[in-house]
């Protein structure tokens, strides 16, 4: 027997066996999985009376809301992608993002009114204008909103049978630090199958209470969003992070699970109001989007008394790659363990991954040569959205290239050291700028840094930092080069400080390198040499 | 990116992940996932050197052992087809099964060939046979044995995107109380999927401690094998049954789970030796294969101090479709708990399970209308191995039905109280044949006891007991009559009784039924009308 493999299945299977179990709970909202159900039939029945097709795609700018949950079943329910948009992005990425998709119908929260009035009237293919809730008060919105919608609509569910599970089902836009956004094309056996497995990764129980603190528009708020459906868990939505609102939803629903990306997760370790409440419900942590430090993983694991490990993941593979728990039979034991913990980690089941050179050979396992991260796994995106090009690049040779520079040890851990395209080649040796950024970090006058290759005669190029101060702090160039050559080879420490009033930035709040780079490569950064494994390492 | 679903997966990423870990110990023998995944590989290298093609049938007749575990990835890797089988089959049965399977290599434990000697010569197809390990003394083995084969075979593994997830890779016989035995035709992707969503359901941690108590020549030991095996578990093989000897290797390999059939937990409950182990690793005990009862599950609990609850599933469903665990959010107390944990419980993520009328209509979820369990899931069968009637006839309306006539409550657990076959009709109301058994095993001169339908003018059909009683034991049919009468509904209770010295049983101890029915019906069981829910159930 041959069941299209598709996440609405994993609602299906809550409905009928948890059906008064509570599923969401959003501000003052809360509904159990019978209603969260009939709500996203209600979708799907309104997006068919208002003749949506199907593949039809479907935008939502919303932060994390019941309303969004429910689109993640109740648009594919029928028929349509869903294409859940990022609110950090500018005006004019929404409007190439809704014109490349080519969707039709956006549903937005009311903050984001000014914003979509911004770039409304350069829009090619969105037809009806819906707001998540309140009374439509611009012309240019429906005369109903989300809920009214709902309200009207006869509920429809799909025929399961019928679907084809390698159809599209979600649209998830990169965040574009090096080029336009592009879209990933998940799949319902993309989502259903990466969702099993990391449910196995993560040994969730039966009736999980998370705290859904990454947003939902990320690819499925980092993964967690649909095998916590099928386990009949409780989705707790976190909708502006504020660390006094998250431990009195902690305290408050009893949550045992959230993902942080490090930031947050030190905000939550230094916010001085949290012994005033009830925290002992969390049982785990998962820090991701960026990487973790021992020393964090030490703090949120001494302050909250729970488990504490990295996850990597991107959003062309559903998203989660691999986590950094301890594998059953090793024996790390105090800063070893805080070490290894926030490693990138070792595959989840399902994946494969590899680190490679140039050629695509496997590199030695020595936590010492440095190669790029090469996956396969069932979660892996079909493509980019209308870019065959591009697709076949990245997924060259039945492998996803996922442009990450890493490292893997003897007991499989993979560390990623740098982005391939920030990596320094120079005389031969690949040099992670993160690692020089790290470095400089730990100088007490320095806030900010960001290191680039620029071009030298001799080595073909070298690392160069560029420094932000800390208000009142000085230090000197050759102060700071002493610094690194104190903690690092000499070969990767900078050969020039520049001092800058502040570092290019994207929405989302990475450092546009390619910015950086393009006065000293005369605006030819396509013209660097592509970073190649060296046969040495760092 | 579409990977094929495969078990081989399964060994690859343990190997991959976890190649130190024990993988299998089974008696003096120890290999971890490096040595278990080198040797499948061999066995698959040594079965092509032997010109095996895909798709053909390569039979195993072994008690639980290492070497069958490998045959579970080796002969997959080679391309073809595993026949596990049942090795308390008689002679004649096994001879059917090898023959209408078209297997043409047998691997056979030592103590079996007088067995295999017994039909050999009614073989049609099987060209090889191979001694699992020892010298082959008489002339019709492969003057090779097993080990020899794989010491001689280059290692083979294969192409996993060339695997069509939809093609056979293990073909189990049914039991056949009712007709020949039955190939049931198990695909790539049917295993994988049980697998992955059983994991979720039993919610087991990386690096379990499983005791193979149930054969693995059933379904996969009950589906267990395959996910231990991704999760790196240990496989702690049980050759024979003995109480003690499972408490020596609980003790030995700190052993956290296992599967047992209700008679072996009773066992087990019942050896006073369990007090000179130490059995504290034991987390969970899974009941299956035939009806649990309350007091069992609380006696095992109270006497291992774990967790005990019942599955449920056919050869036909890969098998487990359904556990009996508490789900979150209900709150059974005392013996309530034991009731309900005693239940064929609730289906596994992936499975759908309903019960059914003649119409396959629901039934209301009272806990009192009786009807089949008809299901639907990611382990069905692709069909009977080339039976397309049968295959069609079971699969009809696209849904497997399960001859397994059930209540559903209202907490959405299921409770199986007859096989379709042996339920009685009489005047529209169905009659559990084991809920009368239960009966009558309850008064103090009843050994053993098979309850039938047989032919009445007024009623259709009536219930009749046949009963074999405790030696030196005595009673009358009129006493028997009203011990029923006193603790079931009149229209329930047996008509006659007739005492007898024993009862026809299967090779795996079931009472054919069909053999009692034959005298009452002149031979012709098969014009007994088809069981059909009861408007008023039991």
């Amino acid at each position: 027997m041959n069941i299209p493999l598709t996440p609405l299945r994993f609602l299906r299977y809550a409905e009928k066996q948890y059906p008064a179990r509570t599923a969401v709970v959003c501000n003052d909202k809360r509904y159990n999985y019978a209603q969260f159900a009939d709500r996203a039939r209600r979708l799907a029945g309104g997006l068919l009376e208002l003749g949506v097709k199907p593949g039809e795609r479907v935008a939502f700018l919303s932060t994390n809301c019941h309303r969004l949950l429910e689109a993640y079943y109740g648009v594919l329910e029928a028929g349509a992608i869903l294409l859940p948009l990022n609110i950090r992005l500018a005006a004019g990425e929404l409007g190439y993002i809704l014109n490349d998709s080519g969707a039709t119908i956006l549903f937005v929260e009311k903050q984001f009114l000014p914003l979509v009035e911004a770039f409304r009237k350069d829009l090619t293919s969105v037809k009806i204008f819906f707001l998540l809730e309140g009374a439509p008060e611009v012309s240019w919105l429906s005369s109903q909103d989300y809920e009214g919608l709902l309200a009207a609509a006869t509920p429809h569910a799909a025929d399961i049978a019928s679907i084809d599970e390698n159809a599209v089902a979600e649209l998830f836009y990169t965040s574009g630090t090096s080029a336009s956004p592009k879209g990933v094309m998940l799949t319902h056996r993309n989502i259903y199958l990466h969702a099993v497995h990391v449910c196995m990764a993560f040994q969730i129980p039966n009736g999980n209470v998370e705290l859904h603190t990454i947003p939902l528009f990320h690819a499925n708020g980092w993964g967690v969003a649909h095998f916590l459906t099928m386990l009949g868990g409780k989705h707790v939505m976190v909708q502006r992070f504020d660390p006094k609102e998250v431990f009195r939803l902690i305290e408050q629903e009893g949550a045992r699970t959230c993902s942080l990306v490090p930031i947050m997760a030190t905000a939550l370790v230094n916010c001085p109001e949290r012994k005033n409440y009830d925290l002992s419900s969390l049982t785990r942590i998962v820090i991701g989007g960026a990487a973790s430090s021992p020393t964090l993983v030490r703090e949120v694991e001494e302050t909250f008394g729970c488990e504490c490990f990295s996850g990597y993941g991107l959003t062309e593979t559903c998203p989660v790659l691999s986590v950094s728990p301890m594998k059953t039979g090793l024996d790390w034991e105090g800063e070893q363990r805080y070490v290894r913990q926030a490693m990138t980690g070792f595959p989840v089941p399902g994946v494969e991954m590899r680190v490679v050179d140039a050629n695509d050979q496997d590199v030695a396992p020595d936590g010492q040569f440095i190669g790029e991260i090469i996956v396969k796994g069932d979660g892996v995106m079909e493509g980019y959205w209308r870019q065959p090009e591009a697709s076949a690049e990245a997924l060259r040779g039945g492998w996803f290239h996922t442009g990450d520079m890493a490292t893997l040890n003897n007991e499989g851990y993979f560390l990623i050291v740098d982005r391939k395209k920030d990596i320094i080649v120079s005389g031969g040796e690949n040099i992670s700028s993160l690692e020089l950024e790290k470095a400089l970090l730990a100088h007490p006058a320095v806030l900010e840094a960001g290191v680039i290759p620029v071009p030298d005669e001799k080595w073909g190029e070298v690392p160069k930092a560029l420094v932000v101060l800390k208000a009142n702090a000085s230090t000197t160039e050759s102060e700071l080069i002493d610094f690194c050559r104190a903690r690092l080879a000499h070969y990767k420490c900078p050969r020039s400080v520049e001092f800058v009033d502040n570092l290019p930035k994207t929405a989302t709040g990475k450092v546009l390198k390619k910015d950086l780079r393009k006065k000293y490569w005369h605006g030819q950064d396509t013209l660097r040499p592509e970073a190649a494994v060296s046969k040495k390492g760092v």
